[in-house]
């Protein structure tokens, strides 16, 4: 049969354009012994994508040009030749950015039946939501008395590290980008929003946000917000590093920060993690979630874009900020 | 009766001259009841110092302008109306810079009495030694396994860490910046040594030094010491910083290392640490540094001044890397 799929047509320089991708049809040979199709229903776009465009050594190999693209979907398998996998069973994978793929069942998980929407296991109840509450209790050792700073904090990590943050007890304080995102985090109950763009000197707004300083800063950003936030944190402070979103596209090496003597005088720790390292952890993060959700104590928002052809565009549309919350393409 | 002492003239801007810095001569009063007069043997500099300097809000106070400096010291105590610091009695404090001292026994420790000289109380038993031990074990988790780099590794906290970390048996780097420092640390049994002026890039020598790459980094300098380790860090490395002494004399703020990223990537962690907030250590440590002394195995070096007036030369000193080990003052 012919299946679509999405490949890396160039490695991009600076900010990813559509030209970077090609939309390719090609041909899937018949299922084995043993083998599953899966028809793809959603795929997920993720910031970490564009550090696998590069051509360098890093946690995960770089993708390779003329081959499709790789990254969390859910399917449905339409024909099985497998019995763990029957017909009409939904399967998370990282095999997004194409139609259908051919599968000996090596990387499936089989999704739970609940009453959730499917796509909330690429967001809330998946790699996103997991971030966030790894980020959080693993690496910043999040007690409930902490001033909690979190930049993108309407994103699809960022908006979840919130409203556990404030679950949790914390006083929050988020950055976004935009009026319209100030407001979702409002209603979100965030204790202090600041618009990046507008703010003026970001140090200066965070001190007037966070008087009493910050305890943890979950750092998706990079850039202004470290410093802002190391001129801010109160002595024994933990910084999570999750992302460092502003800092993909450059095309020269960024400077870091310049007061970084603050760790010191502070003493404070600053941890980078990746979620996929506390995978074994996930049980245990999916049923806190799953009972959060249940008792209607967490929200999330989800942008689509509508079909796979668009794929590109949702993915550059995060540089952008295009997103509310979880960046999402439906097949 | 008449003490010296040296003060504060002016606040440093960049490195410090001998015009920042007043010799004064004052008088004492008569000792009240609990009081004891205590005569200085020997005083210390430290890097950390420099940023007392500085009107600025840190783990210390600032130093005043026109009061007396404050530091490690040694003294004797020569007249006493305080039987817990009988005449005869060696004591350290904080009360360096200064040749006598009253004291109503705060801020006073009584020193043991041991086969040690003196000094080594302000050096490989005293803060730096508990310095080094502290950044290793406590803060970067030291393991037998680890390839660790040091920055300043002839001075006086990075000696005793290349020392320790030697008999913990670690692979050790250390960086240096002349050809008789490179030769001291080889005599110590270092495994490789980098002369950071002569190298060239930075990086690339470590690489060279270290291709297994670097699991933990003592960071004594900041600057591009920094952007090299975390270059050559392996995953779940660890930074302990100290100090970053290629900084303290910045007249403008110096750019942080511009490949942060990598703090994501390798997963790492880095955490600033003062030594006072873990001196309830400090039995544990002198009764293991007693005994790799006792055993032969462990050496230092001092570097001594001679004379109160000649404080102020022996601190600038310090940021010319004309010390060899600890650097003293011999009162």
């Amino acid at each position: 049969m012919n299946i679509q799929e999405i490949q890396l047509a160039s490695r991009p320089s600076g900010t990813p354009t559509t030209d970077n991708f090609s939309f390719v049809d090609r041909k899937l040979p018949n299922l084995q012994d043993g083998e599953v199709l899966v028809k793809n229903l959603w795929m997920s776009v993720d910031p970490y994508m564009r550090g696998r465009m590069i051509d360098q050594k890093s946690y995960v190999a770089p993708f390779e040009i003329g081959k499709a693209l790789e990254g969390g979907a859910i399917g449905e398998v339409i024909e099985s030749r497998n019995t763990d996998f029957p017909v009409g069973t939904n399967v998370s994978s990282m095999f997004g950015w194409r139609s259908h793929f051919i599968s000996n069942g090596g990387g499936l998980t089989q999704i739970p039946t609940t009453l959730l929407p499917l796509q909330s296991f690429l967001g809330i109840m998946g790699m996103p939501g997991m971030t966030a509450w790894t980020g959080l209790f693993r690496i910043a050792e999040l007690k409930p008395t902490d001033t909690v700073f979190i930049s993108a904090a309407s994103g699809a990590v960022g908006s979840v590290a919130c409203q556990i943050a404030k679950m949790h007890g914390c006083t929050v304080v988020g950055s976004v980008g935009s009026d319209e995102k100030e407001a979702l985090l409002k209603e979100l109950g965030v204790d202090a929003v600041i618009n990046y763009k507008t703010a003026g000197n970001l140090s200066d707004a965070l001190a007037e946000a966070a008087p009493q300083g910050i305890d943890v800063y979950f750092e998706n950003v990079g850039g202004e917000h470290l410093e802002a936030a190391l001129n801010n944190m109160n002595d024994y402070g933990r910084i999570a590093v999750c992302g460092l979103i502003s800092q993909y596209n450059a095309t020269e090496p960024q400077p870091g920060p310049s007061n970084l003597a603050m760790v010191i005088i502070k003493k404070l720790k600053i941890q980078g993690f990746i979620v996929f390292d506390h995978w074994d952890h996930y049980k245990e993060f999916a049923q806190q979630m799953g009972q959060w959700i249940a008792e209607g104590k967490i929200k999330w928002e989800e942008t689509v874009y509508d079909g796979l052809d668009k794929a590109p565009e949702a993915f550059i549309g995060l540089f952008e900020g295009k997103n509310k919350g979880k960046m999402l393409v439906k097949l």
